[in-house]
């Protein structure tokens, strides 16, 4: 049961970043994965699942692709599952390649830097909506989840199986992007407002935007190192904020090229 | 131990449907009701919580208003809480008396419609952005997860403490639409790109926006009764969609007077 013990061992993002590996769970996560360009190591299934017809099509892609498959009792599963109530497959692949060296520099260079996000779901979240609305990819600064933890891959359906999603250093990001000419704007509750913003001129065509904690926002380096710190503007009195993810949708949308 | 039986009860949806009564779970929920117009019935705190400045501040504002607090140990509290690591304080407050008739008729009118939403954490977002966005209320269509599940509450922020939330039926909706002169619109992944639709004119005065389940979309009847059904531009094969709480962002936003 090799699989098996490499699956729970996954759970720890210390693992996931020696091997370079992630577990993606759920009948359609692992459709998802198979479809895309990524290595896919070998398969967990409960053995009872097959009389099901969503899993009777996986398993046959998953023959079909000679993927080294796994069967387990529910209570093996469960063991390396992160789900409640686990759908009884999954499959270990490889962490893509991806470095900021590698990404394109497109017309309407579009990068989302994620500063220190926490919440799982939301980082699941703005990788799908980065990767919907043609960002070239997300970046993940220090204190943020971990890209391919089991909940991110899960919240992203599949968007960072082809949209690159890659973590690095403050530096390092701010070194990428004076290379490429690109200008840094924060997202910040306090920020101009996005309206105002548009109304003052278009937007940098090569441009990271980047969203902060859930409760402490942007870190001191990036608020202090962003050429412009917008915000979407709020009904008084209504809420205090938006949830980081409809903020980081409506601001992407709104600085579209 | 009455509260702690009652905190119990409400888990189910039955329950607070029942005795319109609902539980607002963690130190930073609790303080939000505390500061909004809706009634709290009493408090459940563990006792050795004391300690922490956040909670005494918080044992202090529920003493300032006289609201009857049961201490119940640890394990007492996980009985009744709904997060895996409990902050030791739940209030149980009452369901505010919204109806769709006690709704303002004002300019720049936008509801939005939850039509077969069921995940809590969408939910809960999705009411903090229509509250942001200066939204006159969220309306949930049947299908939709309760919007005072323990979930929802607490991902909301403290939204619909403020923000009329309401359930009720299509035809009431319709009905109500018409009566209020206010146009119905969906959103779908094939629906006319919202971009063509602001460039065909400005959206109408009145109007109830409608997103649908994250699996389904929107309900039959919802999509055949809809004046127009719009969607978020995608960038081809990147992902299949939008998470429908960051599509319902961009539209409001969009839609916003």
């Amino acid at each position: 049961l090799k699989l098996l013990t490499l699956a729970r061992d996954l759970r720890r993002r210390r693992a996931r970043e020696r091997q370079r590996l992630f577990v993606a769970e759920g009948v359609r996560s692992v459709h998802e994965l198979l479809a895309s360009p990524i290595r896919v190591r070998g398969a967990l299934v409960v053995s009872q699942t097959d009389d099901n017809l969503h899993t009777a099509a996986l398993f046959d892609a998953l023959r079909a692709r000679d993927i080294v498959t796994e069967h387990v009792t529910p209570a093996e599963f469960a063991s390396a599952a992160d789900t409640d109530t686990p759908q009884g497959v999954l499959a270990i692949a490889e962490v893509p390649d991806w470095s900021l060296a590698s990404l394109p520099t497109v017309e309407g260079f579009r990068v989302l830097v994620l500063d220190g996000v926490q919440d799982p779901g939301n980082v699941g979240t703005m990788l799908r909506t980065a990767a919907a609305l043609g960002a070239v990819a997300t970046v993940a600064l220090p204190g943020t989840v971990d890209l391919w933890n089991a909940k991110v891959v899960r919240s992203a359906m599949g968007a960072h199986f082809r949209h690159p999603a890659l973590s690095c250093t403050s530096n390092e990001l701010l070194a990428f992007l004076a290379e490429r000419d690109a200008a840094l704007w924060g997202a910040d509750a306090a920020g101009e407002s996005i309206d105002e913003v548009a109304r003052s001129g278009p937007a940098p065509s090569r441009m990271a935007l980047a969203v902060g904690n859930e409760g402490a926002g942007l870190s001191t380096l990036v608020r202090e190192r962003a050429d412009r710190v917008v915000a979407v503007p709020i009904a008084a009195a209504a809420v205090e904020s938006l949830n980081v993810a409809a903020a980081a949708a409506i601001l992407l949308y709104q600085l579209r090229q």
